[in-house]
């Protein structure tokens, strides 16, 4: 990736940076140093990370930084910043050019390039082959969608016994709300090691909005989301799955929507495969909807019908590339995305469906098992 | 904080971002644009967010990206870029110069002093008034120490269950692992609404390494540390605390070094309180472990002794500004900061204690109500 006289750099927190994760394998809450040289990946740990690093970390070589730091106060220098590490590292291994990635933060950028380092930004994906996943890197998300499924599973369980009374889902004597199943969901993850965050269940009017979390009684007759995308705090890897179910008769409108959206997914699963360009796939979907006569745009002040993209990649990160939306993105085998096509409209209530597509050389592997029922 | 003429910018997603969260109380997963321009606080939104941007964000105005996106096309830009939006907001509202956070992406910053922008750099607190916690961010921390606290109460409540066979803790005729425990910590918490990650039970020679997060079985009459840092999915305030027990009989330098750091944290507690400098406390802190014997350094090519902070900020942040550590911080009233010595030998184990402190006028309020026992 890099040129020959050109290193790579990270400063970052590598749990909060799949990069960094990625290169290192190694989980560390404060920002640290990582420098690939000559294809040598170097890591600059602090005294409090040091032994963990040089056992955990997939790196050729540990530095001390406080070890440079006490040469650099010997040669004068009064305050060790990360930019004097990195210039010590660099200058002993004649670097010049340096690879960052477009979310390098300026104040590192500011201070190598004042030290005369030249810096070339890249954007996502930083590591070309963090998209292509391994066999192990596919088993992981695979593991993890088991864990998603087993989750909703139980909160359709929950649906599925509870009673309408009037516009309402009883349970247990108790009025059904979004925060029950949330919870629900939540802990039947933690109880499989996986971390969920910002579950979806809306119900209703709320699914209009695609990032509404939802709250409040949960409504017989209504379509209620639930978009659940936990992450494995053993390997990392996500997994993002949603599905939209009604207790009790679905009205007309929302079977249509509900037809229309599976029928979208189906047509982007038939199209993607190696070499197949992401926005290509998003207009199949998107001139699908409107054939239906599904419409998109701003109506009685909201945005209403299919405005967001089909699909973004999944692994370390919950988006990453590659993308199937209004931007071109050619996929590759051995990429991993979703495929989440949705429809929402203030009179009817949000419709998605979302399964994870590995990709191959000859088409789309659907790596969920969960069924789609609208009404249960 | 910012100059009459300069605006503040933050683009970022809420999600990874605190400073921004704390602007906007907008939580997002993606990338978004906010400016405070002479007082007003104006979120840029996709028509992804827009709508829910509108309803749940605390600030003035909500502007579509997507329309001002649209206006650029007409006047010729071709691709607009994020840069090419604020560029749009800025120029309509006479903004030259631009503070940003010394974390803002240098892909923006170098787009915008392209166009001419002047950028100020700004370190952590960007925001000022985020460090001093009102009396509501206050109680939300007291609730995800609460529930902190039940959490590591089910942990000790089994540890004390345990039967002790030869050198192992036995629980329910299964041998007892930290991987079990910090299942049932995680459970616990997100059955109260917390997400725990990297939740630590490090017993023994693991606790010597203080983010080891621990696996395998737990020993009888080792110490196991047990570092339990979850946020609050509703209020997205963090607690922190730390205890280390044995089942069974500690040996006589592990009780000192227990000893020890409770002593140390007294000495914390005791000079914490408005005007206090965080870097004086640290070294109140090691001097008395020096006093009582206990070296810090390298030594069988291993860190050892007391080798990291006495303690840092909580909030919306795992660690924020204030510091309690080798670099200067004077301490604010309403400042909420842990308190957290720690002592870690290869032939004894680790020892850490952390309580979290709410800094006041007069001196430090222990927030935390957790026992603290070593043998149990």
């Amino acid at each position: 990736m890099a040129k020959d006289h050109e290193a790579a750099l990270l400063i970052a927190a590598s749990e909060a940076d799949a990069n960094l994760f990625y290169a290192t394998r190694f989980l560390a809450p404060d920002p640290f140093i990582f420098a690939r040289i000559r294809g040598r990946n170097i890591l600059v740990a602090s005294d409090l990370e040091l032994d963990r690093a040089r056992v955990q970390a997939g790196v050729d070589e540990v530095v001390s930084s406080s070890k440079i730091a006490a040469k650099l106060k010997k040669r004068g220098v009064s305050i060790v910043t990360s930019a004097e590490l990195v210039h010590f590292l660099f200058r002993e291994r004649g670097v010049r050019h340096v690879l960052v990635p477009s979310d390098f933060p300026i104040q590192y950028a500011d201070a190598l390039r004042a030290k005369g380092y030249r810096l070339r930004l890249k954007r996502d994906p930083f590591f070309e082959e963090r998209t292509i996943k391994s066999k192990k890197e596919v088993l992981a998300i695979v593991q993890t969608i088991r864990h998603t499924e087993h989750a909703v599973g139980e909160a359709v369980r929950i649906l599925k016994k509870a009673k309408i009374r009037g516009r309402y889902l009883m349970y247990r004597d108790r009025q059904l709300t979004s925060e029950y199943l949330k919870q629900v969901i939540n802990v039947a993850l933690m109880e499989s090691g996986c971390i969920a965050a910002h579950t979806i269940v809306a119900c209703g009017k709320q699914g209009v909005d695609p990032h509404h979390q939802g709250s409040g009684p949960l409504l017989a007759h209504e379509p209620i989301i639930m978009d659940v995308f936990p992450r494995s705090s053993e390997t990392r890897y996500f997994a993002d799955m949603t599905r939209t179910v009604v207790r009790g008769k679905a009205s007309p409108k929302l079977k249509k929507m509900y037809q229309a959206v599976k029928e979208c997914q189906a047509i982007a699963f038939k199209q993607i495969r190696h070499g197949a360009d992401g926005k290509k796939i998003h207009e199949a979907v998107q001139n699908h909807f409107v054939e239906l006569g599904f419409k998109t745009g701003e109506s009685d002040g909201r945005m209403q019908g299919f405005f967001h993209g089909t699909g973004h990649g999944v692994g370390l990160e919950i988006h990453e590339p590659p993308r199937i939306s209004a931007a071109s993105d050619v996929l590759r085998a051995g990429q991993v995305v979703t495929v989440e096509p949705g429809l929402y409209y203030l009179d009817a209530g949000g419709v998605r469906l979302e399964d994870i597509a590995l990709v191959t050389q000859s088409g789309a592997k659907n790596l969920n098992r969960f069924p789609k029922t609208l009404e249960i």
